[in-house]
Protein backbone atom coordinates (compact mmCIF):
# COMPACT_ATOMS: atom_id res chain seq x y z
CA UNK A 1 0.00 0.00 0.00
CA UNK A 2 1.22 3.62 -1.03
CA UNK A 3 2.23 6.14 1.91
CA UNK A 4 -0.83 8.20 2.50
CA UNK A 5 -0.35 12.11 1.98
CA UNK A 6 -0.68 12.74 5.68
CA UNK A 7 -0.14 10.52 8.33
CA UNK A 8 -1.97 12.13 11.27
CA UNK A 9 -4.62 14.63 10.65
CA UNK A 10 -6.03 17.11 12.97
CA UNK A 11 -9.27 18.54 12.59
CA UNK A 12 -9.95 21.25 14.89
CA UNK A 13 -14.26 21.77 14.26
CA UNK A 14 -15.55 18.73 12.63
CA UNK A 15 -18.30 20.30 11.09
CA UNK A 16 -19.59 20.67 7.09
CA UNK A 17 -16.13 21.70 6.26
CA UNK A 18 -13.51 20.11 7.88
CA UNK A 19 -16.05 16.97 8.09
CA UNK A 20 -16.19 16.20 4.78
CA UNK A 21 -12.08 16.93 3.85
CA UNK A 22 -11.59 14.35 6.50
CA UNK A 23 -13.93 11.56 4.61
CA UNK A 24 -12.63 12.51 1.41
CA UNK A 25 -9.04 11.68 2.81
CA UNK A 26 -10.21 9.23 4.56
CA UNK A 27 -11.94 7.21 1.50
CA UNK A 28 -8.91 8.03 -0.77
CA UNK A 29 -6.62 6.31 1.64
CA UNK A 30 -4.63 9.78 1.76
CA UNK A 31 -4.47 10.09 5.89
CA UNK A 32 -3.06 7.50 8.53
CA UNK A 33 -5.07 8.73 11.18
CA UNK A 34 -7.92 11.70 11.16
CA UNK A 35 -8.15 13.18 15.42
CA UNK A 36 -11.43 15.09 15.57
CA UNK A 37 -10.84 18.28 17.89
CA UNK A 38 -13.97 19.91 19.18
CA UNK A 39 -16.21 21.47 22.02
CA UNK A 40 -19.86 19.72 21.43
CA UNK A 41 -19.32 15.93 22.41
CA UNK A 42 -22.26 14.86 20.97
CA UNK A 43 -21.11 16.07 17.73
CA UNK A 44 -17.73 14.67 18.07
CA UNK A 45 -19.47 11.23 18.95
CA UNK A 46 -21.48 11.56 15.39
CA UNK A 47 -18.39 12.25 13.35
CA UNK A 48 -17.18 9.05 14.94
CA UNK A 49 -19.98 6.79 14.25
CA UNK A 50 -20.35 8.27 10.81
CA UNK A 51 -16.32 7.03 10.37
CA UNK A 52 -14.99 10.52 9.54
CA UNK A 53 -13.04 10.68 12.34
CA UNK A 54 -11.14 7.71 13.87
CA UNK A 55 -10.91 9.47 17.17
CA UNK A 56 -11.87 12.54 19.28
CA UNK A 57 -10.85 15.04 22.38
CA UNK A 58 -12.04 18.41 23.70
CA UNK A 59 -8.36 18.45 24.54
CA UNK A 60 -5.86 21.32 22.16
CA UNK A 61 -2.55 19.56 23.70
CA UNK A 62 -3.90 15.98 23.39
CA UNK A 63 -5.12 16.41 19.84
CA UNK A 64 -2.33 18.39 18.57
CA UNK A 65 0.31 16.66 19.96
CA UNK A 66 1.13 13.98 16.81
CA UNK A 67 -0.59 15.79 14.36
CA UNK A 68 1.88 16.33 10.58
CA UNK A 69 -1.52 18.41 9.35
CA UNK A 70 -3.65 20.42 11.01
CA UNK A 71 -6.80 21.77 9.36
CA UNK A 72 -9.01 24.71 11.78
CA UNK A 73 -12.34 24.40 10.22
CA UNK A 74 -14.04 26.72 12.97
CA UNK A 75 -15.56 30.43 12.75
CA UNK A 76 -13.45 32.80 11.78
CA UNK A 77 -12.71 35.05 14.51
CA UNK A 78 -11.18 32.45 16.58
CA UNK A 79 -8.86 30.87 14.22
CA UNK A 80 -5.62 32.93 15.14
CA UNK A 81 -7.01 32.26 18.90
CA UNK A 82 -6.77 28.59 18.51
CA UNK A 83 -3.59 28.86 16.80
CA UNK A 84 -1.85 30.79 19.09
CA UNK A 85 -2.91 28.65 21.96
CA UNK A 86 -2.52 25.22 20.70
CA UNK A 87 0.83 25.59 18.61
CA UNK A 88 2.75 25.14 21.59
CA UNK A 89 1.27 21.67 22.07
CA UNK A 90 2.51 20.80 17.81
CA UNK A 91 4.84 19.03 16.91
CA UNK A 92 8.65 20.49 14.49
CA UNK A 93 7.27 20.85 11.00
CA UNK A 94 3.54 20.38 11.93
CA UNK A 95 1.50 22.14 9.38
CA UNK A 96 -1.49 24.38 10.21
CA UNK A 97 -3.80 25.27 7.40
CA UNK A 98 -7.44 26.62 7.71
CA UNK A 99 -10.96 27.12 5.96
CA UNK A 100 -11.67 30.70 6.57
CA UNK A 101 -13.32 32.97 4.77
CA UNK A 102 -11.47 36.13 5.10
CA UNK A 103 -7.83 35.65 4.86
CA UNK A 104 -6.18 39.35 5.03
CA UNK A 105 -6.32 39.67 9.01
CA UNK A 106 -5.63 35.61 9.95
CA UNK A 107 -2.84 35.94 7.81
CA UNK A 108 -1.34 38.73 9.25
CA UNK A 109 -1.94 37.59 12.96
CA UNK A 110 -0.61 34.32 12.28
CA UNK A 111 2.57 35.56 11.06
CA UNK A 112 2.92 37.66 13.86
CA UNK A 113 2.71 34.89 16.83
CA UNK A 114 3.35 31.71 14.34
CA UNK A 115 6.45 29.78 16.18
CA UNK A 116 9.32 29.08 14.00
CA UNK A 117 9.00 25.30 14.02
CA UNK A 118 5.54 25.66 12.48
CA UNK A 119 3.97 26.17 8.77
CA UNK A 120 0.80 27.64 8.11
CA UNK A 121 -0.78 28.00 4.79
CA UNK A 122 -4.49 30.03 4.92
CA UNK A 123 -6.50 28.34 2.66
CA UNK A 124 -10.62 28.61 1.47
CA UNK A 125 -12.35 25.93 0.14
CA UNK A 126 -15.51 27.96 -1.69
CA UNK A 127 -17.94 25.83 -1.21
CA UNK A 128 -20.66 25.33 1.87
CA UNK A 129 -24.57 24.31 2.24
CA UNK A 130 -27.02 25.85 4.39
CA UNK A 131 -26.45 23.03 7.05
CA UNK A 132 -23.67 22.44 9.74
CA UNK A 133 -22.34 19.93 11.76
CA UNK A 134 -20.62 16.75 11.00
CA UNK A 135 -24.03 14.85 10.29
CA UNK A 136 -23.97 17.68 7.00
CA UNK A 137 -20.64 16.39 5.48
CA UNK A 138 -20.26 14.74 2.51
CA UNK A 139 -17.57 13.73 0.43
CA UNK A 140 -18.77 15.76 -2.99
CA UNK A 141 -19.02 19.07 -1.32
CA UNK A 142 -15.61 20.32 -2.91
CA UNK A 143 -16.02 18.85 -5.99
CA UNK A 144 -15.71 21.33 -8.89
CA UNK A 145 -15.37 24.57 -6.63
CA UNK A 146 -12.42 26.53 -6.29
CA UNK A 147 -10.21 26.76 -3.34
CA UNK A 148 -7.66 29.06 -2.95
CA UNK A 149 -4.41 29.05 -0.75
CA UNK A 150 -2.96 32.54 0.31
CA UNK A 151 0.63 31.23 1.49
CA UNK A 152 2.69 33.94 3.08
CA UNK A 153 6.38 35.38 3.10
CA UNK A 154 6.54 32.96 6.31
CA UNK A 155 5.21 29.81 4.11
CA UNK A 156 7.20 26.66 3.50
CA UNK A 157 7.43 25.68 -0.09
CA UNK A 158 6.84 21.50 0.73
CA UNK A 159 3.77 23.04 3.47
CA UNK A 160 2.44 24.67 0.12
CA UNK A 161 2.90 21.80 -1.84
CA UNK A 162 1.67 19.64 0.75
CA UNK A 163 -1.67 21.51 1.56
CA UNK A 164 -2.23 21.69 -2.52
CA UNK A 165 -2.26 18.31 -3.07
CA UNK A 166 -4.88 17.80 0.03
CA UNK A 167 -7.59 19.86 -1.93
CA UNK A 168 -6.80 18.54 -4.77
CA UNK A 169 -7.80 15.09 -3.84
CA UNK A 170 -11.14 17.00 -3.48
CA UNK A 171 -11.76 17.29 -6.67
CA UNK A 172 -11.49 21.21 -6.24
CA UNK A 173 -9.56 23.58 -8.62
CA UNK A 174 -6.94 24.69 -6.28
CA UNK A 175 -5.58 28.64 -6.92
CA UNK A 176 -3.05 30.39 -5.44
CA UNK A 177 -3.42 34.20 -4.84
CA UNK A 178 -1.98 36.78 -2.13
CA UNK A 179 -4.54 37.62 0.69
CA UNK A 180 -5.24 41.22 -1.09
CA UNK A 181 -6.63 39.08 -4.22
CA UNK A 182 -8.63 36.67 -2.01
CA UNK A 183 -10.00 38.67 0.32
CA UNK A 184 -11.17 41.31 -2.55
CA UNK A 185 -12.72 38.21 -4.76
CA UNK A 186 -14.62 36.83 -1.64
CA UNK A 187 -16.02 40.16 -0.66
CA UNK A 188 -17.85 40.43 -4.66
CA UNK A 189 -18.92 36.81 -4.48
CA UNK A 190 -19.92 36.21 -1.03
CA UNK A 191 -19.45 38.90 1.13
CA UNK A 192 -21.19 42.06 -0.52
CA UNK A 193 -23.94 39.40 -1.58
CA UNK A 194 -24.66 38.63 1.82
CA UNK A 195 -24.80 42.57 2.95
CA UNK A 196 -27.53 43.48 -0.19
CA UNK A 197 -29.56 40.59 0.88
CA UNK A 198 -29.95 41.72 4.63
CA UNK A 199 -30.07 45.26 3.46
CA UNK A 200 -33.62 44.22 1.20
CA UNK A 201 -34.84 42.28 3.51
CA UNK A 202 -34.65 45.24 6.47
CA UNK A 203 -36.08 48.20 3.44
CA UNK A 204 -38.84 45.62 2.88
CA UNK A 205 -39.90 44.84 5.99
CA UNK A 206 -39.10 48.52 7.18
CA UNK A 207 -42.37 49.61 4.75
CA UNK A 208 -44.81 50.26 7.63
CA UNK A 209 -47.98 51.42 5.24
CA UNK A 210 -49.82 48.34 5.54
CA UNK A 211 -52.19 46.23 7.90
CA UNK A 212 -49.74 43.48 7.56
CA UNK A 213 -45.82 43.03 6.33
CA UNK A 214 -46.05 43.25 3.18
CA UNK A 215 -42.93 40.17 2.73
CA UNK A 216 -46.25 38.44 3.02
CA UNK A 217 -46.85 39.31 -0.71
CA UNK A 218 -44.00 37.91 -1.61
CA UNK A 219 -43.11 35.10 -4.00
CA UNK A 220 -40.94 32.21 -4.78
CA UNK A 221 -38.70 34.45 -6.35
CA UNK A 222 -38.28 36.90 -3.46
CA UNK A 223 -37.82 33.85 -1.02
CA UNK A 224 -34.69 32.16 -3.34
CA UNK A 225 -33.36 35.41 -3.47
CA UNK A 226 -33.45 36.50 0.11
CA UNK A 227 -32.48 33.29 1.44
CA UNK A 228 -29.02 34.12 2.09
CA UNK A 229 -30.49 36.62 4.57
CA UNK A 230 -31.04 33.82 6.96
CA UNK A 231 -27.41 33.05 7.19
CA UNK A 232 -26.22 33.24 10.67
CA UNK A 233 -25.63 37.17 11.99
CA UNK A 234 -23.22 36.44 13.95
CA UNK A 235 -21.18 34.75 11.29
CA UNK A 236 -21.53 37.60 9.24
CA UNK A 237 -20.91 40.40 11.58
CA UNK A 238 -17.49 38.87 12.23
CA UNK A 239 -17.10 38.56 8.26
CA UNK A 240 -17.89 41.92 7.45
CA UNK A 241 -15.28 43.32 10.11
CA UNK A 242 -12.68 41.44 9.12
CA UNK A 243 -13.03 42.22 5.60
CA UNK A 244 -14.02 45.40 6.36
CA UNK A 245 -11.39 47.52 3.74
CA UNK A 246 -12.38 44.88 0.46
CA UNK A 247 -16.33 45.04 1.46
CA UNK A 248 -16.51 49.00 1.89
CA UNK A 249 -14.98 49.20 -1.56
CA UNK A 250 -17.55 46.94 -2.74
CA UNK A 251 -20.44 48.63 -1.45
CA UNK A 252 -19.40 51.91 -2.57
CA UNK A 253 -18.69 50.13 -6.61
CA UNK A 254 -22.27 48.35 -6.02
CA UNK A 255 -23.88 51.95 -5.31
CA UNK A 256 -22.87 53.76 -7.41
CA UNK A 257 -24.13 50.63 -10.09
CA UNK A 258 -27.50 51.09 -8.35
CA UNK A 259 -26.97 55.10 -9.01
CA UNK A 260 -26.76 54.45 -12.42
CA UNK A 261 -29.71 52.39 -13.14
CA UNK A 262 -31.55 54.88 -10.65
CA UNK A 263 -30.81 57.97 -13.05
CA UNK A 264 -31.74 55.70 -16.02
CA UNK A 265 -34.75 54.37 -14.88
CA UNK A 266 -35.37 58.66 -13.82
CA UNK A 267 -34.67 59.67 -17.35
CA UNK A 268 -36.95 57.04 -19.14
CA UNK A 269 -33.84 55.93 -20.62
CA UNK A 270 -35.06 52.27 -21.82
CA UNK A 271 -32.19 51.54 -24.41
CA UNK A 272 -29.49 52.17 -21.35
CA UNK A 273 -31.60 49.95 -19.06
CA UNK A 274 -31.90 47.22 -21.66
CA UNK A 275 -28.10 47.31 -21.85
CA UNK A 276 -27.58 47.71 -18.73
CA UNK A 277 -29.85 44.36 -17.82
CA UNK A 278 -28.55 42.56 -21.14
CA UNK A 279 -25.05 42.80 -20.04
CA UNK A 280 -25.73 41.35 -15.94
CA UNK A 281 -28.43 38.66 -17.79
CA UNK A 282 -25.19 37.63 -20.02
CA UNK A 283 -22.47 37.83 -17.29
CA UNK A 284 -25.02 35.48 -15.36
CA UNK A 285 -25.73 33.09 -17.83
CA UNK A 286 -21.97 32.42 -18.04
CA UNK A 287 -21.75 31.18 -14.75
CA UNK B 1 -75.57 20.87 -13.81
CA UNK B 2 -74.75 24.37 -12.11
CA UNK B 3 -74.37 27.39 -14.42
CA UNK B 4 -70.96 28.03 -14.45
CA UNK B 5 -69.06 31.42 -13.23
CA UNK B 6 -68.14 32.51 -17.30
CA UNK B 7 -70.28 31.22 -20.02
CA UNK B 8 -67.51 32.29 -23.12
CA UNK B 9 -63.81 33.48 -21.68
CA UNK B 10 -61.26 35.17 -23.87
CA UNK B 11 -57.89 34.73 -23.14
CA UNK B 12 -55.28 36.95 -24.78
CA UNK B 13 -51.81 35.55 -24.44
CA UNK B 14 -52.20 31.64 -23.39
CA UNK B 15 -48.87 31.14 -21.81
CA UNK B 16 -47.79 30.50 -17.91
CA UNK B 17 -50.52 32.78 -16.47
CA UNK B 18 -53.47 32.98 -18.61
CA UNK B 19 -53.29 29.17 -19.60
CA UNK B 20 -52.99 28.11 -16.06
CA UNK B 21 -56.26 30.08 -15.08
CA UNK B 22 -58.16 28.61 -17.88
CA UNK B 23 -56.80 25.01 -17.35
CA UNK B 24 -58.21 25.57 -13.69
CA UNK B 25 -61.36 27.07 -14.55
CA UNK B 26 -62.43 24.52 -17.17
CA UNK B 27 -61.43 21.57 -14.28
CA UNK B 28 -63.56 23.02 -12.21
CA UNK B 29 -66.36 23.19 -14.58
CA UNK B 30 -66.98 27.39 -14.13
CA UNK B 31 -66.16 28.39 -17.24
CA UNK B 32 -68.74 26.90 -20.82
CA UNK B 33 -66.10 28.05 -23.26
CA UNK B 34 -62.47 29.21 -23.57
CA UNK B 35 -61.31 30.85 -26.53
CA UNK B 36 -57.18 31.54 -26.83
CA UNK B 37 -56.23 34.53 -28.34
CA UNK B 38 -52.24 34.87 -29.74
CA UNK B 39 -50.02 35.31 -31.94
CA UNK B 40 -48.04 32.37 -32.06
CA UNK B 41 -50.16 29.52 -33.44
CA UNK B 42 -47.96 26.89 -32.28
CA UNK B 43 -48.29 27.95 -28.89
CA UNK B 44 -52.42 27.96 -29.25
CA UNK B 45 -52.06 24.71 -31.00
CA UNK B 46 -50.22 23.53 -28.27
CA UNK B 47 -52.82 24.98 -25.89
CA UNK B 48 -55.64 23.40 -27.25
CA UNK B 49 -54.03 19.83 -27.34
CA UNK B 50 -53.40 20.35 -23.60
CA UNK B 51 -56.80 20.86 -23.40
CA UNK B 52 -56.19 24.41 -22.17
CA UNK B 53 -58.56 25.82 -24.65
CA UNK B 54 -61.11 25.00 -26.57
CA UNK B 55 -60.17 27.12 -29.96
CA UNK B 56 -58.23 29.44 -31.01
CA UNK B 57 -57.62 32.70 -33.65
CA UNK B 58 -55.14 35.07 -34.13
CA UNK B 59 -57.80 37.70 -34.83
CA UNK B 60 -59.25 39.81 -31.87
CA UNK B 61 -62.52 40.66 -33.92
CA UNK B 62 -63.30 36.49 -34.01
CA UNK B 63 -62.03 35.99 -30.72
CA UNK B 64 -63.43 38.65 -28.65
CA UNK B 65 -67.25 38.97 -30.22
CA UNK B 66 -68.98 36.78 -27.59
CA UNK B 67 -66.74 36.73 -24.99
CA UNK B 68 -68.01 37.39 -21.28
CA UNK B 69 -64.71 37.88 -19.60
CA UNK B 70 -61.50 38.99 -21.47
CA UNK B 71 -58.08 38.15 -19.86
CA UNK B 72 -55.65 40.20 -20.88
CA UNK B 73 -52.35 38.17 -20.29
CA UNK B 74 -49.60 39.95 -22.16
CA UNK B 75 -46.52 41.63 -21.30
CA UNK B 76 -46.93 44.64 -19.46
CA UNK B 77 -46.63 47.28 -22.37
CA UNK B 78 -48.86 45.80 -24.26
CA UNK B 79 -51.88 45.32 -22.57
CA UNK B 80 -53.33 48.80 -22.98
CA UNK B 81 -52.67 49.13 -26.74
CA UNK B 82 -54.21 45.20 -26.93
CA UNK B 83 -57.40 46.85 -24.89
CA UNK B 84 -57.69 50.05 -27.15
CA UNK B 85 -57.79 47.75 -30.22
CA UNK B 86 -60.27 44.84 -29.32
CA UNK B 87 -62.66 47.22 -27.04
CA UNK B 88 -64.96 47.51 -30.55
CA UNK B 89 -65.21 44.20 -30.89
CA UNK B 90 -66.95 43.45 -27.18
CA UNK B 91 -70.23 42.69 -26.39
CA UNK B 92 -71.88 45.29 -24.41
CA UNK B 93 -71.37 44.29 -20.42
CA UNK B 94 -68.28 42.12 -21.07
CA UNK B 95 -65.52 42.49 -18.41
CA UNK B 96 -61.84 42.98 -18.99
CA UNK B 97 -58.86 42.25 -16.67
CA UNK B 98 -55.45 41.48 -17.11
CA UNK B 99 -52.35 39.91 -14.90
CA UNK B 100 -50.12 43.12 -14.98
CA UNK B 101 -46.96 42.75 -12.91
CA UNK B 102 -47.69 47.13 -12.65
CA UNK B 103 -51.05 48.75 -12.24
CA UNK B 104 -50.96 52.31 -11.83
CA UNK B 105 -50.02 53.23 -15.57
CA UNK B 106 -52.32 50.71 -16.95
CA UNK B 107 -55.19 51.64 -14.81
CA UNK B 108 -55.03 55.17 -15.69
CA UNK B 109 -54.47 54.77 -19.49
CA UNK B 110 -57.86 51.92 -19.27
CA UNK B 111 -59.78 54.33 -17.68
CA UNK B 112 -59.10 57.08 -20.86
CA UNK B 113 -59.63 55.27 -23.36
CA UNK B 114 -62.26 52.51 -22.29
CA UNK B 115 -65.94 52.67 -23.95
CA UNK B 116 -68.90 53.41 -21.45
CA UNK B 117 -70.40 49.86 -22.51
CA UNK B 118 -67.37 47.58 -21.08
CA UNK B 119 -65.80 46.97 -17.24
CA UNK B 120 -62.57 47.18 -16.46
CA UNK B 121 -60.54 45.71 -13.16
CA UNK B 122 -57.03 45.91 -12.98
CA UNK B 123 -55.45 42.27 -11.64
CA UNK B 124 -52.08 40.93 -10.49
CA UNK B 125 -51.80 37.62 -9.15
CA UNK B 126 -48.10 37.02 -7.64
CA UNK B 127 -47.21 33.74 -8.93
CA UNK B 128 -44.65 32.53 -11.87
CA UNK B 129 -41.73 30.60 -12.45
CA UNK B 130 -38.95 30.86 -14.91
CA UNK B 131 -40.91 29.04 -17.53
CA UNK B 132 -43.29 30.54 -20.53
CA UNK B 133 -45.60 29.23 -22.62
CA UNK B 134 -49.11 26.82 -22.65
CA UNK B 135 -46.70 24.02 -22.02
CA UNK B 136 -45.73 25.69 -18.97
CA UNK B 137 -49.11 25.78 -17.51
CA UNK B 138 -50.64 23.79 -14.47
CA UNK B 139 -53.32 23.76 -12.18
CA UNK B 140 -51.44 24.55 -8.68
CA UNK B 141 -49.57 28.06 -10.35
CA UNK B 142 -51.62 29.78 -7.74
CA UNK B 143 -52.35 27.89 -4.89
CA UNK B 144 -51.60 30.14 -1.56
CA UNK B 145 -50.67 32.82 -3.25
CA UNK B 146 -51.99 36.50 -3.51
CA UNK B 147 -53.99 38.20 -6.14
CA UNK B 148 -54.10 41.65 -6.30
CA UNK B 149 -57.36 43.44 -7.51
CA UNK B 150 -57.25 47.03 -8.47
CA UNK B 151 -60.93 48.34 -9.16
CA UNK B 152 -60.80 52.16 -10.31
CA UNK B 153 -63.45 54.62 -9.69
CA UNK B 154 -65.06 53.34 -12.86
CA UNK B 155 -65.03 50.18 -12.11
CA UNK B 156 -68.51 47.71 -11.93
CA UNK B 157 -69.20 46.17 -8.43
CA UNK B 158 -70.76 43.12 -10.27
CA UNK B 159 -68.17 42.71 -12.47
CA UNK B 160 -65.11 43.11 -9.50
CA UNK B 161 -67.47 40.66 -8.21
CA UNK B 162 -66.64 38.53 -11.09
CA UNK B 163 -63.41 38.84 -11.48
CA UNK B 164 -62.95 37.98 -7.25
CA UNK B 165 -64.27 34.81 -7.51
CA UNK B 166 -62.61 34.09 -10.96
CA UNK B 167 -59.45 34.08 -9.08
CA UNK B 168 -60.71 32.47 -5.90
CA UNK B 169 -61.23 29.65 -7.89
CA UNK B 170 -57.44 29.18 -7.99
CA UNK B 171 -57.09 28.71 -4.62
CA UNK B 172 -55.25 32.56 -4.45
CA UNK B 173 -56.16 34.76 -1.30
CA UNK B 174 -57.19 37.96 -3.73
CA UNK B 175 -56.78 41.33 -1.88
CA UNK B 176 -58.63 44.24 -3.33
CA UNK B 177 -56.61 47.82 -2.84
CA UNK B 178 -55.66 50.71 -4.88
CA UNK B 179 -53.19 51.39 -7.57
CA UNK B 180 -51.21 53.19 -5.66
CA UNK B 181 -50.61 50.48 -2.71
CA UNK B 182 -50.19 48.00 -5.36
CA UNK B 183 -47.47 49.58 -6.95
CA UNK B 184 -45.82 50.27 -3.54
CA UNK B 185 -45.89 46.42 -3.02
CA UNK B 186 -44.77 45.25 -5.90
CA UNK B 187 -41.78 47.64 -6.03
CA UNK B 188 -40.89 46.33 -2.67
CA UNK B 189 -40.85 42.27 -3.46
CA UNK B 190 -40.23 42.06 -6.86
CA UNK B 191 -38.98 45.66 -8.72
CA UNK B 192 -36.42 46.34 -6.31
CA UNK B 193 -35.14 42.49 -5.69
CA UNK B 194 -34.22 42.46 -9.82
CA UNK B 195 -32.81 45.95 -9.68
CA UNK B 196 -30.21 44.76 -6.89
CA UNK B 197 -29.64 41.52 -8.80
CA UNK B 198 -29.05 43.34 -12.10
CA UNK B 199 -26.47 45.83 -9.89
CA UNK B 200 -24.80 43.46 -8.12
CA UNK B 201 -23.96 40.82 -10.90
CA UNK B 202 -23.07 43.85 -13.22
CA UNK B 203 -20.47 45.21 -10.49
CA UNK B 204 -19.13 41.85 -9.46
CA UNK B 205 -18.72 41.18 -13.27
CA UNK B 206 -17.17 44.59 -13.45
CA UNK B 207 -13.86 43.61 -11.57
CA UNK B 208 -10.93 43.18 -13.74
CA UNK B 209 -8.26 43.35 -12.13
CA UNK B 210 -8.17 38.98 -12.45
CA UNK B 211 -7.21 37.05 -15.51
CA UNK B 212 -10.78 36.19 -15.57
CA UNK B 213 -14.32 37.11 -14.64
CA UNK B 214 -14.28 36.41 -10.93
CA UNK B 215 -17.82 35.16 -11.25
CA UNK B 216 -16.07 31.87 -11.71
CA UNK B 217 -15.20 31.44 -8.44
CA UNK B 218 -18.61 32.04 -6.99
CA UNK B 219 -20.61 29.10 -5.37
CA UNK B 220 -24.44 27.87 -5.47
CA UNK B 221 -25.16 30.56 -3.09
CA UNK B 222 -24.44 33.51 -5.77
CA UNK B 223 -25.92 32.00 -8.38
CA UNK B 224 -29.28 30.97 -6.78
CA UNK B 225 -28.77 34.48 -5.38
CA UNK B 226 -28.60 36.32 -8.47
CA UNK B 227 -30.91 33.49 -10.96
CA UNK B 228 -33.54 36.87 -10.80
CA UNK B 229 -31.24 38.82 -13.07
CA UNK B 230 -31.19 35.94 -16.42
CA UNK B 231 -34.80 37.21 -16.23
CA UNK B 232 -35.93 39.11 -19.64
CA UNK B 233 -33.93 42.50 -19.53
CA UNK B 234 -36.80 43.66 -21.78
CA UNK B 235 -39.91 42.67 -19.50
CA UNK B 236 -37.89 44.31 -16.60
CA UNK B 237 -36.99 47.39 -18.49
CA UNK B 238 -40.77 48.10 -19.29
CA UNK B 239 -42.13 47.24 -15.43
CA UNK B 240 -39.05 49.52 -14.08
CA UNK B 241 -40.17 52.85 -16.29
CA UNK B 242 -43.79 52.09 -15.55
CA UNK B 243 -43.57 51.55 -11.78
CA UNK B 244 -41.12 54.35 -11.59
CA UNK B 245 -42.45 56.57 -9.06
CA UNK B 246 -42.63 53.80 -6.36
CA UNK B 247 -39.91 52.15 -7.76
CA UNK B 248 -37.15 55.04 -7.41
CA UNK B 249 -38.50 55.82 -3.87
CA UNK B 250 -37.29 52.25 -3.35
CA UNK B 251 -34.17 52.45 -4.36
CA UNK B 252 -33.67 55.60 -2.21
CA UNK B 253 -34.92 53.61 0.59
CA UNK B 254 -32.41 50.59 0.07
CA UNK B 255 -29.67 52.73 -0.45
CA UNK B 256 -29.95 54.71 2.67
CA UNK B 257 -30.17 51.05 4.44
CA UNK B 258 -26.74 50.25 2.59
CA UNK B 259 -25.62 53.07 3.78
CA UNK B 260 -26.19 52.62 7.59
CA UNK B 261 -24.34 49.21 7.20
CA UNK B 262 -21.53 50.53 5.23
CA UNK B 263 -20.99 53.42 8.04
CA UNK B 264 -21.08 50.31 10.79
CA UNK B 265 -18.62 48.21 9.01
CA UNK B 266 -16.02 51.07 8.90
CA UNK B 267 -17.20 52.35 12.75
CA UNK B 268 -16.52 48.78 13.52
CA UNK B 269 -19.99 48.57 15.27
CA UNK B 270 -20.19 44.86 16.01
CA UNK B 271 -23.08 45.48 17.82
CA UNK B 272 -24.90 47.32 15.61
CA UNK B 273 -24.53 45.04 12.41
CA UNK B 274 -25.42 42.16 14.55
CA UNK B 275 -28.47 43.80 15.51
CA UNK B 276 -29.45 44.57 12.10
CA UNK B 277 -28.63 41.35 10.49
CA UNK B 278 -30.59 39.33 13.18
CA UNK B 279 -34.01 42.43 12.23
CA UNK B 280 -33.26 40.87 8.74
CA UNK B 281 -33.27 37.09 9.20
CA UNK B 282 -36.10 36.93 11.62
CA UNK B 283 -37.93 38.94 8.89
CA UNK B 284 -36.93 36.58 6.41
CA UNK B 285 -37.31 33.62 8.67
CA UNK B 286 -41.00 34.87 8.95
CA UNK B 287 -42.06 34.54 5.65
Amino acid sequence: MNKPLINKLAIIGVGLMGGSLAMILKEKGEVGEVIGIGRGVENLQRAQELGIIDRYTQSLKEGLADADVVVVAIPVASIVNVIERGQQYMKDGAIITDVGSVKGDIVKDVDMILDGRLSFIGGHPIAGTEKSGADAAFAELYNGSRCILTPSLFSDENALETIKKMWELTDARVVVMDVEAHDKILAAISHLPHIVAYALVNTVDGIKDFNESILKYSAGGFRDFTRIASSSPEMWRDICLMNKTALLDLIDAYVSELGNMRTMINEDDGQGLMENFERSKNARDSI
